[in-house]
């Protein structure tokens, strides 16, 4: 179950930093986080920490609790940002 | 920023514990937790991990995504669940 979980999340960050249009290279740097620990959280390798989840949200200019909807990736950056058409 | 999210997200365990009717030792204990570290999730003194979160949103029987979301808390339980009543 928690394997799952990180893969979930890891592809969550993976679709909202493509819809931002960045590298995974520039996105850690921007993080602050080293960048094979971001293809780890990516990849479902690592066990990122609240205070982690937290600066990825920041950098995905996204509220913490878009990461944890799965939403279809087509529309990952309409449901993560609050929705106001209706 | 990162002790703010710390302390919501205790406060949101701690709300959503009580409307299980379950004490915070009790609960530590039903999730594996030790009990001083269940008090310092609940006081947002930990930082716990994504492994982590998920053991406490299937020990409060939420969804992950229901750990984020800032509910009044008179109706925490009620918006921590599927909502099925429009």
């Amino acid at each position: 179950v928690a394997a799952s979980l990180r893969k979930r999340f890891g592809q969550r960050v993976r679709e909202l930093r493509n819809a931002l249009g960045e590298s995974q290279e520039a996105f850690a740097d921007r993080c602050g986080f080293a960048r094979t620990y971001m293809s780890r959280i990516e990849r479902g390798g690592a066990n990122p920490s609240l205070d982690a989840i937290e600066t990825l949200a920041t950098g995905l200019k996204v509220d913490v609790e878009a990461l944890f909807v799965n939403a279809p990736t087509t529309t990952s950056r309409k449901a993560a940002s609050k929705r106001s058409d209706g």
